[in-house]
C-alpha cells in the first residue's frame, strides 16, 4: 500500500461529499466522482475534510465513504482522510481504522483553543506520537481553525515529529510562509516536506513560484489546478497564469465561506459528477441570485477559456 | 426510566472520568465515585462533560463509563451525558445510545464558530429536532465555548423547542441572566425550565437568589454545592453563605483553566474517591507548589468548618 | 458644505496616508495622490481609514491630514472621514472637529469586543446619539473587526439612527446581506440608505448586481471601480465583467490582509501617484518576491487591458 | 521625579474615574479618592487603566485627570498612567505628556490582533523603542485584551526592551507564569522586574507565594490587598489567608466583567469615597437586585472582619 511521503506532488483533490437532496449519502455519485477526479489528472484524493462536510457523517457514515472511495481507485491514487477531531483517542481511533483499509495519510487540524506557539508545536507533537507510524498533513488554515502557526513553529515540528510530511498550506496571505520554509530546507536546517496549497487555489500560480509542490483543494474545475501545476512546472508562467485567469472569477465566487460549498457542489451536479447538489443540514442552498451569479461566471469563463485555446 | 423534565433540583454533580496513572480507564474508581456522589447527596449526576474529559475517550471508552456510571446508580439517581460532537449526526448517534441504556437526558454545548442571535438559534433548533423526544440541557458556557447567547434567545428556544428542558448557566457574569429568564416565565411568556449553574459553584448563593434550580458543577467537595442549595431552599440565607464562604478560597482555587481539573482530581484522590488523580494527555499536572497552595486551602477550610460547626 | 446623504452613489476611494522613507507625513503626496483620484473619475474621498493607516498617525498628524485633503479639493468632491477610536468621547471629537474642517462625513467601525446582536445596536444607537447630526458611515467589516452585524440588526439601526445615511459593506460573503437589505427597504419597511463595498472590490460586479450603490475601497487602479460602476449602471454588464476579471488577479494580491496595503502603495508610487510606497512602523514592507509578483501581474493586466481595448 | 523602576514594590492601585450622574467628570471626587488611597497605604497609584474607564474620556479630559491627580499627590507616590492606544504615535504623544506632568510611568495593554509570540515581542519592542526613557508596565490581562504572552516572551521583552520594568499580572490562571518568570531571574537570566498583581486580588497570597511583589489592582477595599501584602511580607501567612477570606465573597462578587465596576463605584459611593457611583456611558448600571446582593455581602463582610479583628 502506498504511504504519503514527503515527496507527493500535483494536485490533491479535497473531495465532497455527495448527499442525496433527502441528505442520505448518495454512494453512487461518490463512485461517479472519483473517476471524474481520476480522470482530470489528479494526483491524489483528499476525503473527509471541513468541505467534505465530515462533521456531518456518523462514524458509520465515514467509514462507508472512506471504503466506497477506496475500492472505486484501488490503489491507483493514494488518498488522504482527514481525521481531526476534538481528542487525541478518537483521532487515533479513526486513523487506525481508515490506514487498514488503504489510506495513504491523514490530516489533521489544530484545535481552536490553540493560543501559543508551545501549545501548537505541543499538540502536533501529540498528534504524530498518537498516530505512530501513521504519515500525517498538517492543515494550516487560520482562516476557519482561528489557530495561527508560524514557520518556525512549523519547523519545529518538522524537526521533531518525523511523520509529518506534508502541509497543507492555506494561510492567508502565506506566501512568505512558503517562502520561509523553503528557506528552512533549502539551507538543510529541515528536512523538504511536501507543501500543498488550499484556499480554492486562489494564489496558486504564486504559490509554486515559491516553492509549493502542488494544489489541495476542491475548486469545481480541477483541471484548473492541473493545469496550472503542470505549466508551471515545465516552467511556462504566462500560460500558467493566462489559464488561471480564466479560472479566477469563478473560483473567487466559490472561496466565499459557507456559500461557496453550495456554489462548489452546484457546478459539480451541473457537470454531472454528483446527482445532487446538496448539502446535508444545516447549510445555506443557494438562492436564484446566487445560481445567477454562477450561471453568468460559467458562461464568462466557456468563453474565455475558447479565446484562450484551453 | 426516569427522564429528565424541567422541573430537575438540586445538584447535580459534574463527574470527572478517573485515569489510572497511565492513562487507561479506571472503571474500578467510577464505582467508588458514584457510591461518593451519592451519600454527598446529590440529586444528578453529569458524566462526560468537558471537565469529565470527554474529548479525551474513544467511543468504545465512552460507552464504557456510561454503562458503568448507570449500572452502579441502578436507576436510583438520573444522569445526564454530554453528547457536544462537530456535527448533529455524531451527536445524535451517541444520544439515542446512551439514552437507550438508561440515560434521563443530554447535554450539548455550542460549536464555537456560532456568532449571532440567529446561529445560537438554530443550532439549538437543529439539535432539539435531531434529538426527537430526548430532553437536553443547554449548556451555556462562554468562557470556554466562546459563544454568548442572550436571554431573549434562550426565550426563543425554551418557546419553539420543547425537549430543552434545563439550562446549564455559565455565563459570567450571568445574575442579570438568571433574572431575565426567570421574569420571562414568570410573565407566563415562556415554560419555565430548571437552571442549574455551573462556574465551580463561585457564584451559588447569589444564583439561587435569582432563581435557580441548584447546581451542575464539579466542586470536589459536593457537600458545599448541597450544603448551600438545602440552606436556601429552607431560608437560611445567612448560614447558606457561611457554609459557601468556608468552601470559596478553595472553590475559587480550582475554577483556574486547566489546572483547576488538576487540583479537583487531586483532592477527590485524597479524599479516597479515585484510586489517581491522574489526567489524561495532553493535560498539565500539578506543580510542588500548586500542591503546597492546595494543602493550605484545605487545612483553613477545614479550620473554619470546624469553627463554623460544618 | 456638502453633507453626506442616503442618496451617494459610486465610488468613495479610501484614501492612503502618504509617509516618507523615514516614517514622516508627506503632504505633498497627498496633494498628488487627491489630483490623481479626482482624474480617476472617483464620487468621494475617504481618509483615516484603517487602510490609510490612522490608528499610526497621531492626533496633530490626523489634523494635518484632513486639512490638507480638503484644502486641495476645495469642496469639489466629498470628504468622509474614519473616526472610529475606543470611546464616544474621543471619537465625538475628532468628528466634531474634522466635521468643523469641512468633510462630509464621518465612518464608524464597531469595538471588537461587540458579540450579541444587542451589544452591535447599542453600539449603534449611542454612536449615533454621540455624533448628533453628523451624517456617519457604519463600517460592517468583520474579517478584521470580529464583528458580525446581520441584516436585521442593521435593519433596526437605520430605522432607530437617523444619522446613519451609509453602509460600508464588507462582509465576506456578503452578497445575500446586500439583497436582505434591499428586500427591507424595497418593501418600504426601512429608509433606503447607501451601501458601497469594499473589501478591495473583489466581489463588485455581483454586489452592484444585488443593489450596491457602488464601491468604497482603495484598489491602487480606481479606474477598475469606477469602470465596472459605470458599466454596471449603463445596463453593460458584461462589459463591466470582462474589465473586473482584467484587473482581478492583482486585486486578490492587493487584497491580502497586511502586505497587500504594502503592494497598493507600490503600485501607486510607480505610477507616481505618491513620492513612497513606504508604510509607517510596524508594518511589513515587500519583500524582492512580492516585488517580483506584482510586476508579473501588472504585465499581465496591462496585456489584458490592451486586448481588451481599456 | 520620583520614576518607575524594577524595585516598586506594595500596592499599587488602580483608581476609579469619578463621575457625576450626568456623566460629568467629578474632579473634586478625585482629590478625596486621593486622599482616601493614601490613607489606605497604598504604594502608588495607577490612573486611567481599563477600569478607570479611559477609553471614555476625552483627550482633554484625560490631561485634567493626571494633573489633578499629580497635584493633590504632589510626589508623595508614584503615579502610573495608561496610555494603551491604537497606535504608537498616539500612545506616545499621551507618554510625554504625562511624564512632562510628573507620571512615574506608563502601562501599556497589547492590541487585541496579536496572534503570535513573535507579535507579542515585536510589540512591546517597538513599544520600547517609542518611549525612549519612560520606563512602562507590561499589562498582561489575557482575558480583555485576548492575547496570551507566555513566559519565554516575557522573558525576551526583559532581556531586550530595558525600559519594561513592571509587570501588571493578570493572567488567570497564572500563578506557574509568575513561578517562571522568578525561575528565570533567579538564575539570572534575565532582570528581576517588579511583579504585581490584578485580577481583583481574587489570588493575592498565591501569587505572593510565588514571588510577585504585591497588587496593583482595584478592590473597593484596598486595605485587604495592603494588608495581605503586607502579612506576607512579615511572614505571617496564615493571618494573610485569614484576612484575605474575610473579603474574598465581595471580591469575587466586584471581579464580575462589566457589572463589577459599578459595583466598585457602588461600595466606594458608600464608603463616602467619591460623590457617585455612576459610570460614563455606555455601561450598565446595578439593578437592585444586584445592590441586595452588595449590601449582604458587606454586611457579611463586617460581621467576619469583627471576628478576626480586623
Amino acid at each position: 500500500m502506498t504511504r504519503l511521503t514527503e515527496a507527493a506532488r500535483g494536485v490533491y483533490v479535497i473531495a465532497v461529499t455527495p448527499f442525496e437532496e433527502n441528505g442520505a449519502l448518495d454512494l453512487e455519485s461518490v463512485d461517479r466522482m472519483v473517476d471524474f477526479y481520476e480522470a482530470a489528472g489528479v494526483d491524489g484524493l483528499t476525503v473527509l475534510g471541513q468541505l467534505g462536510e465530515a462533521p456531518k457523517l456518523t462514524a458509520e457514515e465515514s467509514k462507508l465513504v472512506v471504503e466506497r472511495v477506496l475500492r472505486r481507485l484501488d490503489g491507483r491514487l493514494p488518498v488522504v482522510v482527514g481525521v481531526s477531531a476534538p481528542g487525541l483517542a478518537p483521532m487515533q481511533e479513526l486513523a487506525t481504522a481508515v490506514m487498514g483499509e488503504g489510506a495513504a495519510g491523514v490530516m489533521v487540524a489544530p484545535p481552536w483553543t490553540i493560543k501559543t506557539d508551545d501549545q501548537a508545536y505541543g499538540f502536533y507533537q501529540s498528534v504524530g506520537e498518537a498516530l505512530g507510524d501513521t504519515p500525517f498533513v498538517l492543515q494550516d488554515y487560520p482562516l476557519t481553525t482561528n489557530v495561527t502557526i508560524v514557520p518556525k513553529v512549523i519547523d519545529r515540528i518538522i524537526k521533531d515529529v518525523p511523520n509529518c510530511v506534508m502541509l497543507k498550506h492555506e494561510d492567508w496571505p502565506g506566501l512568505a510562509k512558503i517562502t520561509a520554509l523553503r528557506a528552512s530546507s533549502d539551507k538543510g536546517e529541515t528536512r523538504r516536506i511536501s507543501i500543498l496549497c488550499g484556499n480554492g487555489g486562489l494564489f496558486l500560480p504564486e504559490e509554486m513560484g515559491r516553492g509549493a509542490d502542488g494544489a489541495m483543494t476542491g475548486f469545481c474545475y480541477p483541471e484548473m489546478m492541473v493545469g496550472v501545476v503542470r505549466e508551471h512546472v515545465a516552467g511556462n508562467l504566462e500560460r500558467a497564469a493566462e489559464l488561471f485567469a480564466a479560472y479566477l472569477p469563478l473560483a473567487r465566487y466559490e472561496q466565499q465561506q459557507g456559500i461557496g460549498l453550495a456554489a462548489r457542489k452546484y457546478v459539480l451536479a451541473k457537470r454531472g459528477v454528483i446527482k445532487s447538489g446538496a448539502l446535508r443540514k444545516p447549510r445555506p442552498a443557494l438562492s436564484a441570485l446566487d445560481i445567477a451569479d454562477v450561471e453568468r461566471l460559467l458562461s464568462a469563463q466557456a468563453k474565455r477559456l475558447a479565446e484562450i485555446g484551453a
